[in-house]
C-alpha cells in the first residue's frame, strides 16, 4: 500500500527511534499519516502480525478465562467513584459530552481501561461463593488523551488492542495466587515471542491507581531504555468496597471479594518488531509470522528450463501448504527484489529454486535471522522446513537474551556512583534500594533514570533469592531493584 | 453468571419483544444492566457464539479483502466534509469535546461508520490504477446516539462488532461487479445461518447519506415486522470528489476512483436468535452452536451401574472431541435440570446415555429442533452425529425458509387496499410502486408500512424477472417493491 518502491538500503539499527519508523513504514505494520495526534492505522500485513500474536495471549487465557467484551463508554457517576482511580486517570481521559446537538447529562468517558465499567456488573454477578473465582477478559480498545510524544504501538492515544483480564476471589490469598497464575501466563506468552522480560514490584508510588501493589513486566529496548509490556494488580478490595461487591460465603456471612486484574496491549508488537528486527527489516518468530516461508523461483525470463522450475516451485509449495503459511512469489520483479520485500516483512524461511536445483532435486534455504543458507533434497523438503523453522525460534531466543543479558548491569552490593551513571546509559541497573519514595525521586535526580521497582524475576530467573542490603540513597535496609531509564 | 436458578418455564415466542428478552437474558447473550441507555455487555456465552458467526464472515471476506484497523475518532474537520453524509449523521453522532481538563482544539467524533476515517488515507494510499481494486475491511465499535428506544444486537448506542468493507476501482461498472459480488458473499453468509432475507434497493430517498445508490438486506422479524441485517452502497465518486481520491490510469490520466462500501452489524446475532428459537430457547445452527453436543449422563447419585455409564459417557466424548464441540455434564444436577440448560443454550445435538443404552451398547441422540429421539449404536456414534448435525441444518433452514414465504405476500397486479391493510400486519407486502418520495409518504401514511425497496432477489430467488406495473398510489410505471413495518 502507498505503492511506494523502496530503494534497497539497510537501515542501521543503531538509531532505534529512526529505525522503528522506518520499519513500521516499509514492513507495513501501522499507518502514521492518520490526521490526529497519536491516532494510527493498521496495515493489512501488520494487523494480521497482530492477530497472530493476539491468538498465543488468548489461547493462553482461554484455558481458565472467559472472553466477553464490556461498552466503552463509562457515565462518569460510575469513573469517579473509586478515588485513587479517578486521581490516577483524569489528566488522561477523552470525555463525551454531545450526542447529536445535545449536551448530554452526564459525561460519558471513553473507557482508559474498564474497572469502573466492569465492576458495576460485578456485583450483580457475584451472590456467592459458588460464583467464585470469576475471571474475565476483554480485547478491546482504550483511550488516553496523551500529551507527551506519542508513538505508534508504544504511547498511543487509542491503544486499539488492550487485552485486560479482571478476576474475582474469595480472599487476599486466592488473588495472590491468581496474580501468580498471571505472572505465569505473561511468561509463557512472552517466550512464545521469544522476548525477554524483567519482572518487578512497582514501587507503591508507581502503582496502578487503586491497587494494593503491582508486578510488571519490562523489557529493554535497543537504545538500553526499558519499555513496560504488561502489568498484573492486586486490588485487595478496593474496587470491592467502592461497587460494593460482596458474597455469601459458605457460613453465610456478607464478605467483599478480592481482585486482581492485568493487561497487555499492543506493545508486545511493538517488542516483537524491537527485539528481533535488524537493518533488512522485521525478524519473526515462526509461530506468529503472517508468511512463514516465502518460495523464490530463480529464473530469468527467457531462460527455457523456466517452466520445469515453476513446476518444482509449485509442487514445494503444495507440499508445505498444509503445514505452513507459505507463499510462492510468481511475480514479475527480480529475485533480488522479491528478496528484500520478504526480508524486510521477516519471512522467516526463503527457499530459492533454480534450474541447477531442480536438475539436482534439490532446493536452498536462506534463513532470515543468520542469513545462512543451505542446500535441502526436495524429497524432505516438509520436514527440513519445520527443523529450520523450529532451529530459528530456539536461535532468535539465545539470541535475545543473551542481547538482554549483556544490557543489565548487576551492580548490588558494589554501587559506586561512577559506576552507575555509565550503565544507566546502556542498559538497566539492579542496586539496592529502599522502597521510600524520596529516594527513587534522588535516583530520578543524580542518575535519571526511573525506578522499575523491587526484582521478582526474568524470563533469565525462574525465581530469585531474598537479598538485602544498604538503600543507595539512604542506606537504610534495601531490596534488590531495578533502575532504567523508560519510555 | 448471575446465579440465578431459572423455573423451568416454557417461554412463548407469541409475544416476540417479551421473548426476546427472556431469552438474551435467560441463555446469557447480553446482559441490559449496563448503568447507559443503549449499552450492553456480552457475556462469555454470547461473545462466543458472535466470534462463531464473525468467523464465517470474515473467512467469506479474506478470499479478496485484507483486514485493517483505523482509529475511532474522526477529527470533526474531515468528518464533516461530504455534506449529504454529514446530513444524515448530524443528530446522531457523539462528540468528544474534552481531553483530561482541556478543551479540544477540534471536537472528534465516535465513528458512526468509518467513510471520512478511511477516505483521507486511501487518498494516500491509491497512486495508480495498479493499486486498484482495493479491498478492505475491518470489524469495529461504532457509535449512534439513538434516541428511539434502544435494544440489544438491533438498536444500540455502541455497535460493538460492525463489519464495514471499503472498496475503490477505476470505473462505475467496476464497482457495480464490486457490489453483486458483495451481494453474493452476504447470501452465502446468511444461508450458512439459515436466516432468510429479502434483497432489495432501497428507495433514493432512504439510501444511504453519500451514495449513489443502496442495496439492503432484510429478514422478517417472528412478529412480521422487517430487520435490515446488511446494507452494499455503490458511492459513484460522490466521496473520491471530496477525499480527492485519484489514480493514474494506464494512459497516465487523473481520475476518481469509484468507490462501494458495506456492512453488516451484530444484528446477524439478532437474525439468528430471531428465526430459530423457540420456546425452550435458542435453536442454533451446528456451525455456530458454541456446543454442538452434550452428553448427558442418565444415573441416579446411588445407582451402582453409574460408574459404568460415566466411563462410556467420557469414551463417546473422547470419540467426538476431535471433531466437534461437545461437552460432558458430569454436574450434580438432575437431568431434566440438563436438558433445560442445555437447551436453552440451543445445543443442536443431545446425546443422553443411561444403564438401558450402556448393556445395548447404544445411544439416544436427541435433537435439539425437533425433540425427536432416536437411538444409535454406539460403534458409529460419530457419522451419526455428523448426519444428525448435518440433517438439523438442512431441516431450520428448510422451515425458516418455508415460514418466510408465508410472510411474504404478493399482491402485484391485485392490490386492493383491504387486503394490503390485512397483510401488512402479518408480514410483507409486494405491490406495484413508482420511486418517488410522495407516494412512499403516501405508502406510510395509508397502511402504517415503510417501503424497503424495488425486489433484487430473495433466499428463495436468486435471479428476479423484472416486471412493471401500475404504482399503488399515483398510477405511474411500478416496480415489484416491497413494503412493511420495520424495526
Amino acid at each position: 500500500m502507498g505503492g511506494e518502491r523502496e530503494a534497497k538500503t539497510i537501515i542501521p539499527k543503531e538509531n532505534f527511534s529512526e529505525w522503528y519508523n522506518e520499519i513500521l513504514r516499509r514492513a507495513e505494520i501501522m499507518d502514521v499519516r492518520y490526521p490526529v495526534k497519536g491516532l494510527y492505522v493498521w496495515f493489512p500485513f501488520g494487523f494480521k502480525l497482530r492477530n497472530l500474536i493476539y491468538s498465543i495471549l488468548k489461547s493462553l487465557l482461554d484455558v481458565e478465562h472467559d472472553e466477553v467484551l464490556f461498552p466503552t463508554l463509562i457515565p462518569k457517576t460510575e469513573f469517579i467513584k473509586e478515588e485513587k482511580h479517578i486521581k490516577g486517570f483524569e489528566d488522561e481521559v477523552f470525555w463525551v459530552t454531545r450526542g447529536g446537538v445535545d449536551e448530554l447529562d452526564v459525561p460519558l468517558a471513553l473507557r482508559p481501561t474498564s474497572e469502573t465499567a466492569i465492576y458495576p456488573m460485578f456485583k450483580v454477578w457475584i451472590r456467592s461463593h459458588a460464583d467464585l473465582p470469576l475471571r474475565i477478559y476483554q480485547i478491546a480498545n482504550v483511550f488516553r488523551y496523551e500529551t507527551k510524544h506519542t508513538r505508534p504501538l508504544v504511547r498511543l492515544r487509542e491503544v486499539t488492542s488492550f487485552k485486560e483480564a479482571h478476576t474475582a476471589h474469595r480472599n487476599w490469598a486466592e488473588a495472590e495466587a491468581q496474580v501468580k497464575r498471571a505472572v505465569s501466563i505473561y511468561r509463557r506468552f512472552y517466550d512464545r515471542l521469544a522476548v525477554p522480560y524483567i519482572i518487578t514490584r512497582r514501587p507503591d508510588w508507581d502503582k496502578f491507581p487503586g491497587a494494593a501493589y503491582t508486578i510488571a513486566f519490562d523489557t529493554i529496548m535497543p537504545d538500553g531504555r526499558t519499555l513496560q509490556i504488561a502489568t498484573i494488580h492486586h486490588l485487595g478490595t478496593n474496587f470491592a468496597r467502592t461497587f460494593d461487591i460482596k458474597y455469601e460465603d459458605v457460613g453465610g456471612e456478607q464478605k467483599y471479594v478480592h481482585q486482581t486484574c492485568y493487561g497487555i496491549s499492543e506493545r508486545c508488537v511493538a517488542a516483537v518488531i524491537a527485539t528481533h528486527g535488524d537493518s533488512h527489516g522485521l525478524v519473526l518468530p515462526p509461530e506468529v509470522a503472517p508468511m512463514q516461508i516465502v518460495i523464490v523461483p530463480i529464473i530469468f525470463a527467457k531462460e527455457k528450463r523456466s517452466r520445469a522450475v515453476l513446476e518444482v516451485c509449485r509442487s514445494v509449495r503444495a507440499a508445505l501448504k498444509s503445514s505452513f503459511r507459505v507463499i510462492l512469489d510468481e511475480s514479475e520483479e527480480r529475485p533480488g527484489a522479491k528478496f528484500y520485500k520478504w526480508e524486510m516483512r521477516g519471512v522467516p524461511l526463503r527457499i530459492e529454486i533454480g534450474p541447477r536445483d531442480v536438475s539436482r532435486d534439490e532446493c536452498t534455504f536462506v534463513r532470515r535471522d543468520t542469513f545462512e543458507r543451505f542446500t535441502v533434497p526436495l524429497s524432505n523438503v516438509v520436514g527440513e522446513a519445520e527443523k529450520a523453522l523450529r532451529d530459528l525460534h530456539e536461535s532468535i531466543w539465545r539470541r535475545s537474551k543473551e542481547h538482554f543479558s549483556s544490557k543489565i548491569f548487576d551492580l548490588c552490593g558494589d554501587e559506586q556512583e561512577d559506576r552507575i551513571k555509565e550503565c544507566v546509559k546502556k542498559g538497566v541497573v539492579v542496586v539496592f534500594m529502599c522502597r521510600s519514595e524520596e529516594c527513587g525521586a534522588e535516583v530520578k535526580e543524580r542518575f535519571d533514570a526511573d525506578v522499575l521497582g523491587e526484582e521478582v524475576g526474568t524470563c533469565l530467573l525462574d525465581d530469585v533469592e531474598e537479598q538485602t542490603g544498604r538503600c543507595i540513597i539512604c542506606g537504610a535496609e534495601g531490596r534488590r531493584t531495578y533502575i532504567a531509564r523508560t519510555y
